[in-house]
């Protein structure tokens, strides 16, 4: 399966359409249109039929998609169709509220690993997992095969774990520290800056007043 | 100043580009062009003419846009040229981790009121914040003019949280319980889901393997 230059904001519709189609199998449904779609999760249903469409030809005209086929199709193409393991960096509050998050459980994402340099940290529990000293990185990265690291550590430390992440063998960092990092071309990187949900209310609660 | 119906894409978008002329500001630069911030954030240029042409014409042809004059422009757009106060209903572990968020202070975000029910929790401090039951709520909205609310509570008393604060004045809502919520009309209802970012990830993983 080829795909090509698929916009990162149609990829994260692609995995609310996979909520919402999941949502309906628990229901016994078995068809739905483009339009049903749209309305339970809220964008346009040209829009959902254009990301659908990057994919190939989805769906039946006048009938509309098979529910656990689309489901299917969406869970492989997010990758979702396998586990994939996670190590965190950053055992304070984020992190750990992090290590701790059902959602990630619930699509598939292990947290195999959580590190910090702090020794008033090193040694608690959150959850089934035990926080280690950043030392142990190289180890818990071969041994659970991990290709998802998580940061969150303070600015300043950011760059230095990421470059030690990427050199053992992490190919995918998701940034939750305010500090822009350099990776290679090969290696994914995604920042969350949380305050840009804010910023989307603000932004209507300004158009408003 | 009208704005009609800007996707959400394009304002986080908007407020992307406002972090980029801030840092641009420090540095001194007077003067960007589209092809400079598309580069200094991730996103092609066309996209950052189409994204800032929904607000009328900017910039000058071959010269580019004036720093400030742009970022001042976006920072209004985004309703963050007054303050917003934020009340946070869940002291858990992600309820204490926004509580303590740098990015929601740096960008004009203060957090007046953090509620729980939890007796071990009332009495704790996160910063200047002392954790206080549900009881007041209504009296820490009204004496604060809190218009936003983060809603970090347990799934199943999720909806009920909500509807209180609507009741109390809230008008912007924060979802990062994984419970779909139901708002009045007039309310704005925005649903973090973190695992979206990791799917953004494991869909490029899946893509490269």
């Amino acid at each position: 399966m080829k795909v090509y230059k698929i916009p990162e904001a149609t990829v994260m519709r692609l995995s609310i359409y996979s909520r919402y189609l999941h949502q309906l199998i628990d229901e016994g449904v078995d068809t739905v249109s483009s339009g049903e779609i749209a309305a339970g999760v809220g964008v346009g249903s040209a829009q959902v039929r254009k990301d659908l469409a990057y994919f190939g030809e989805f769906g039946t005209r006048g009938v509309g998609y098979k529910v656990e086929e689309l489901y299917g199709y969406l869970i492989k193409i997010l990758g979702l169709d396998q586990q994939w393991n996670v190590i965190i960096v950053g055992a304070g509050k984020l992190g750990s509220a992090l290590a701790l998050y059902q959602g990630f459980k619930d699509r598939g994402f292990s947290v195999c690993a959580i590190l910090d340099n702090d020794p008033g940290r090193i040694g608690q529990k959150l959850g089934e997992t035990t926080i280690e000293p950043l030392e142990q990185m190289d180890q818990r990265i071969k041994e659970h095969n991990i290709k998802v690291g998580i940061v969150t550590v303070p600015a300043q430390v950011a760059q230095e774990v990421t470059d030690r992440l990427i050199t053992a063998g992490v190919t995918a960092i998701l940034n939750f520290s305010p500090k822009v990092l350099r990776v290679p071309h090969e290696v994914t990187l995604r920042n969350v800056d949380l305050s840009v949900n804010l910023e989307v209310l603000s932004f209507n609660l300004a158009l408003n007043s």
